[in-house]
């Protein structure tokens, strides 16, 4: 049973889970490199964490990628050093599969245990308790997580007995939430180019084989010009830069994931990175000079 | 109040249209090239449609394209001839926006009224009276088609008073499911190259961000290794070929579109055009040698 928890890592994922562990009652400490993130978790609960702060029975580490996991939890100022023996590694970032059973080794020479568990969701849903995680690892490392796991989340998909089956479950998620995101910008372009009311076929589209759940929870962004940012387009030129790279090890090749992502690496390119990533709409229609809500 | 209707065109969508016709009480005459088409009919309701057939007050087209839309309805042999006076034509096909425009006008000027009617749902909703509607027209057409609409379908999305915008929204629909199954092929030959159990993908990916209704439809058939078409190959290099050159003519490029349809020209190259769509994962997988479920 976990009492003591540190998250390293307070985006707009970390915060909300680490919120969400102080409401559960457990102790929080965390880290960010952004004070102001700090000061947010001591606000609601939690605490800072730095080199004197107790050791932990679970660290949970929710940074942007596979440098980030790896500095964060085995630099040289790694948190994995503030984990008692025994303790478990929560796994939280986009990362390859071979990435995922890499970290799972390194943890276990030291004596520690890992989850490979990314999470789903959205910040709104971690600030909420209530993810989803992909997760996979060890039978004893999910014992260890259980009481962290049931703070965070709503649904924990137990994939396997080892590390990289959780991070492959993501990575196929991230292909098609990436794809069906850059094919609902073209779809509404193509409709505002039809002069098409475009709340009208979110409608129509919500009830027919078009339909996604990407293109419902998104459309409304750019029905109502709203471009601020849930995620972001660079999320997806990470995500899906990360899929074309496990399939590329695979040899498998991607055409469609592929288009998709030199879309958000366009659209980012173009001044648009941090903007919503609804906003690959504005990219796409920009291209025709098609006027989107807003005159976007 | 339509009594009389005849049907032009009994493939997979029209004979399931004219029998739920039969089954809601009109009398029904029903053409098809294939003469088993028009026995199919005949045991199940409806009657042959030939030049001696008493006149109908609605005309239902469902044709494979624009250019057999314009020779069924118009051509030397074309059945608008047999609909009386101020009676109402149905176009059904895909078609581009300007073709139903240009239909309508050509109805109009036989004195006859025309409903933009695209229709979404498949063989089994088409057979049991249960397809979606995307419709435009003339209030009168729509009032025209009243009972006949009833007979086909669940929903009438009822989306303007000329026709053009049914088809666009139609194209659009088509769009978003064309580039999903794509999507989920590629997310199945991804996953399959993991070593992720299919099954087990289907099961987190349908509660999870990136599930889409295509993918829900459709991953049970590769995971089934069934690919006996409902939807085929074909039909897709059709409707995305139609929605590319629509937006050719918008100048608007759609990249993920543009290159969905090139996966399923080389599918269909490569001899699997009338197969099931989900066979799309077949092409994609073999590329890089990927075994899925049934050794394909």
């Amino acid at each position: 049973m976990v009492q003591i928890v540190h998250f390293a890592g307070l985006g707009s994922m970390g915060l909300g889970m680490a919120q969400s562990a102080a409401k559960a009652g457990l102790t929080v400490y965390g880290f960010d490199p952004d004070a102001r993130r700090v000061e947010m978790l001591a606000a609601s609960g939690g605490q800072a964490l730095d080199r004197n702060a107790p050791k932990a029975s679970a660290l949970v580490c929710v940074v942007l990628n596979a440098e980030q996991t790896k500095e964060a939890l085995f630099g040289p100022h790694g948190w994995a050093d503030l984990v008692e023996p025994g303790g478990v590694i929560l796994g939280c970032a986009t990362v390859a599969p071979d990435v995922a059973r890499a970290l799972e080794t390194d943890a276990e020479a030291r004596g520690l245990l890992y989850l490979d568990a990314p999470i789903s969701g959205g910040a709104a849903k971690a600030a909420q308790g209530q993810l989803s995680v992909m997760a996979s690892g060890k039978p004893a490392a999910f014992d260890r997580a259980a009481n962290v796991l049931d703070a965070i989340a709503q649904t924990v998909h137990r994939l396997g007995d080892n590390a990289g089956t959780g991070s492959a479950m993501k990575a196929v998620n991230q292909l098609l939430a990436g794809v069906h995101i850059a094919a609902m910008g073209e779809a509404l372009s193509f409709a505002a180019s039809q002069n098409l009311d475009l709340a009208r076929v979110l409608d129509v589209i919500k009830v027919s084989a078009g339909t996604s759940w990407m293109f419902e929870n998104r459309a409304p962004h750019v029905i109502d010009a709203d471009y601020a940012p849930r995620s972001a387009i660079d999320i997806w030129s990470k995500d899906l830069g990360i899929v074309t790279d496990i399939a590329a090890a695979a040899g498998l090749p991607l055409p469609v994931t592929e288009t998709a992502l030199v879309q958000y690496r366009a659209a980012s390119a173009a001044g648009l990175g941090r903007e919503d990533d609804a906003a690959i709409t504005k990219h796409i229609a920009g291209r025709a000079s098609i006027c989107l809500p807003g005159g976007g």
